[in-house]
């Protein structure tokens, strides 16, 4: 087991804990620690939510959740020797959970909170707690289904550079202004509020406090993908563009089904990584790995083999209007085929929405090309049931 | 095997064949055959364009190809006892080639005929040739790479309700009407030249080819999907529209990857489909599969376990714009960071475009709300190539 | 599709084919054609037994079967330029049925007549026919199970030189004769009774029917090996013994458990294979490939992930003797095992026994070193079985 | 995380824990503690030598074993309400290492003492040591391969009833003195030497300890079955022959290919269980599970799918002489085949004999009917390797 690194108190704040952390992205953050290329090392990790949501039946810790607060993250470590220019090749050697923390959570956020991709149909909150044991999941809020996780780091990613994330800032602020008055916003610029910057105090803390991108999307530095397969035995290259490229990771979840649909999100847990960091000089050239991460998923993901596969197009399903090759709505009809089925089955519909956001349901774009529909499947391990799920 | 009952002669065109097939969707097309549910029987099917694309080095073929052509379907099959309302089991026993004809195509269209996924970078028409050796398949065009076929059908589907045939036709003029100087037009509404609509004639094939809908879409019915994971021993559950559920199929491919991205499209083939037919009655309310269809994999699909994966986000790749949680600009993203990398070992980049729409890529769906950037991967089997193509 | 190079008439006995293939392991039996390296070619084979069982429930053609008879062989395939020292590379590209032969046949082999793995249970003569749809297969006569083929050559190898056949006779009359009298005997050594071998007649054939070795054991050529995973796709490295390797196969099986335990054997079809020949000059030496063949199993074998797993040691099930390490005891009280624990689905135990034979079981050696105690464990896929099987 | 019930010093010897442990097999030893049905817990294990072997590159730990130790094993665990006749169901929730133990050995031991599957080959001592780096093992004896852990715990067996005790004693000692001066003797009967009996005193200890069956031989009750494949996730079914089941568990390998066949044995380490118990009432009747456990192994072994394989017969390679339909041969011959292959890449005989019994490579009985001879295969995965491996 590698050097704990990076610890955490979980029974505190991240900005009191010893590496206090960080929740927006800054090349001017400092870093918590440095490592040699070639080290192997664990990084504690609260959930992404800083601890707001417990282990109970209420969900309007969900509903009232702090979104000013995510994500965050452990980090950023300081890989020495490492230069814009290069690629940072990231061995995720482990992930687990926490004695004393042996649950996580899943959440539809409300519609003027967050949100969802289905938002328009379930607009209010919903929480389930998920239970561990070992390598499986099950929840009282979701019954007969148990899952073996899939437990990945919902973000991970390096520091941009000032210039990208000017350019960052530019762009999504360009968005959010188009339609200005959108609730929800349509992008979330840099905002002050609960921000979290590490050590960083004072005018330098404002500056960067009022810079920082927020985390929530995923940018050429990787962060918030939500790649449920860049799990356990993964390497990642990252494009690097500061100095160190200062590697950042939190949002552990133990489970995610593709497109992590409710947004809160996977199944949410706090937990250890061990990550093992080294160095392609000069690589983002050589390689042309220069606007997102490239990764090779690890051996070990739990092999399902049966599944039962719903079908969406991109027709709306509200006004039956025809949109233009549109995977977002034709996976949005997939999930909500998907939902009715399950509904069939006896489960609610927010019950089958939060199941399809965290058992590992494969998220296919399946045609693209065939004017004017888009073709997107959501598949369904059926051997997560405890009964035949097949239509007789 | 089962009883040939539908036949073709591949030197002849679609309505000179003894059962003159279609490639329009209409409820009065009439039956090439019924069977009994219980049955199963095989299909000969033509390559989707009715034989226009040669095995040649030359790609006018693909640039000059005639789409209104498209697709020529075998078909309709009446299923005896079958009614609206039911559910239309579907088993694909088994697909295969033809001694005569061992051998498909890709292309890449042309911007000002038909277009592709990628179409902004790579508006020239190209081709590739992939010759068939039993499961595995290679490519004059594509060296160093060789595969397992992940042989399906891109077409099946049912025949569409007068009601439901005439809300697709609404729905595509009015998106087509949206931009009506559009080249090429958003939506292919029905169009008559080139109909071919099994034995109708006279009056009766005008009014059916001026109301038929193109095949190009997937619809309610299924059509034309192109889910590469719709391969042997699939079963499929189509909600049925009309009396007999008039089944047909075509369009098929020895192998394609997610998305289908260069639309001509996986490897194009003619062949044979073995099928299988039944029925659950009163199925589509029961289980409340309405809206489109839903299958079960097979179990055969080629075991590929060692995949390398680029991602993408909703960033426009020319202008930098930042769109709205747009999964398709995210898999183009990740479809030319793909290509980008494929160049770096000395593919063109048309070489590798058509690599990712016949290989058995995966085209993932990874986040979709994390507000603004969608994240979408394109995974690709390293077990394909001849050579280590990992950074080093 | 490549050529045809060896084609039957199924309604003939072997010796009366164009090409009469042979049922000796013998150097001088004459090729029955040449290929170049680089070459493709179909070849059809018989089923082992020359078509002795028919498709009926009566098996007393299994009881009564000519065991001198079997395995009719297609082949030798003389490939040019091959020789003595070098490794043959052969691609098993693919393997069918014919269309009017879709069904394949498991037997018992009676006690008196061959017997079979646990011919001490198992005495008397049973028989299974199973029918083919597509990828699938069911039996009349084993209800409740469905799986897709494995299929595969149980006998695939090339011709031995003069001295290693000799080197064969003699150490398997030795055997033999270290137990003289015994039913059936240890060692089936040279019969000239129903030899086919090829186009050899007059002294010359019946010198070689004297001195051929029966095809029934795996041998340093591969030969009747029964391996399951050697399927479509499959890659074999033959060590090479005569000048052009004189490739043979036959002995076609739809599906086989690991171990054929009921002799007779897998689902046992006639067939045709796609095989193509390559040469590794002087491989034998430079890879150490010289007492057995090596093989790369393809990638489309069916995808079970879920099995139920039974476990045996080495103890007779009979007397309770302990033995030493015996892996076949212990294989053999896995199977017993298994045995029990269909029986108390509603199998008999001769239907459970040949479905062991028959569906993609996975026989494995997991301990053996533990004195006294081998373990072998036999797993059963449970997705074969149209219900739960496991423990409640 | 499961309470932890049994925890342990590594620094001290069995014997000297607060649970003292067992290394023999008897139903009078004192359970550690108690559970009810239902409940998950902790236990933490001793590698099966207790400590004799250390992280350095001297084998003479390996040479100078006390075999009269092994295996020290954790429990017994009384599951309360479980009689004879039920079946006691565990779940394998979880394996893992400790912090200050991140390394596991494999040894060939030498012929004098304990020996090998191949001790007639490789008769002197040899050790490998293996480091874990998340989830994955790379040695520095065994240059150049890395491979993903099958973690699980080689032995895990509920007691034996006295009844059954005493025919285990009968039978192996039948076997003993049927060449009672071997050296190894051909089974290990009970030995007071070095056993370690829970809490057991005096006269007690000294009955037990004379009675005791050795943990070496996998039995009825499971016990040292080593396989691989009872890893994380798997649930198994043992039959029950005292009260409270008494169960025990030790021997955890980070991995082990099939065979185990270095006998020490597989990457052995000490590290933690987390296990679950619960109970099918009279499940043995019911089921038929009587005679030996059965499983269902976990979702989540590591993913390897392309394989070089290597076959074996039952002729003896020394003498050339033919046995009868024997796998332990065949096996032996596929191993020693794999073993000339590896050198050929440039390991030494050890190193390739040390790699096949920790890699997770496949042991399979393909034929065993084929009279004479047995066809065993040992399948590699590729992918381990940091090169190809393939014939070119």
């Amino acid at each position: 087991m590698p050097k704990t690194m990076y610890k955490l108190d979980l029974s505190k704040p991240m900005e009191e804990q010893i590496h206090p952390g960080h929740n927006r992205w800054h090349p001017d953050i400092p870093a918590a620690f440095s490592v040699d290329p070639g080290t192997a090392f664990r990084m504690e990790c609260q959930d992404w939510t800083d601890g707001q949501i417990k282990n109970n039946d209420n969900p309007n810790d969900i509903r009232d959740v702090n979104l000013a607060r995510v994500h965050v993250l452990s980090g950023p470590v300081y890989v020495n020797g490492v230069e814009p220019g290069d690629l940072l090749v990231v061995d995720i050697l482990d992930i687990g959970t926490f004695q004393e923390y042996e649950w996580g959570f899943n959440g539809i956020f409300a519609k003027e909170n967050g949100g969802s991709f289905l938002t328009d149909h379930y607009p209010e909150a919903a929480k389930s707690i998920w239970d561990f044991e070992g390598i499986y999941t099950t929840s009282r809020h979701v019954p007969g289904v148990k899952f073996a996780g899939l437990i990945h780091p919902g973000l991970i990613g390096v520091a941009p550079s000032l210039e990208l994330l000017q350019k960052w800032n530019q762009r999504e602020n360009e968005l959010k202004m188009s339609d200005p008055d959108r609730v929800p916003p349509l992008a979330n610029t840099p905002n002050p509020e609960a921000a979290v910057l590490g050590t960083l105090k004072g005018a330098e803390f404002d500056r960067v406090a009022k810079e920082g991108a927020r985390t929530v999307p995923p940018r050429e530095n990787g962060g918030n993908c939500d790649i449920k397969n860049l799990s356990k035995g993964s390497k990642i290259y990252f494009p690097v563009f500061v100095k160190g490229a200062k590697l950042s990771v939190g949002d552990l979840h133990f489970s995610q089904g593709d497109g992590e649909i409710t947004f809160c999100g996977g199944i949410e847990m706090a937990g250890w990584i061990d990550l093992k960091v080294d160095v392609i000089k000069g690589g983002m050239e050589k390689y042309k790995i220069q606007e997102n991460p490239v990764f090779k998923p690890g051996p070990v993901d739990p092999l399902y083999s049966d599944f039962l596969v719903f079908e969406g197009i991109s027709v709306d399903d509200k006004d039956g209007k025809q949109h233009y090759l549109d995977a977002n709505i034709a996976y949005k009809r997939a999930c909500l085929n998907a939902i009715e089925y399950l509904k069939t089955l006896g489960y609610t519909g927010e019950q089958a929405y939060m199941l399809l956001s965290t058992a590992p349901v494969e998220g296919r774009i399946n045609g693209i090309v065939d004017i004017p529909n888009a073709c997107c499947t959501v598949a369904i391990p059926t051997q997560i049931f405890d009964k035949d799920i097949m239509p007789k």
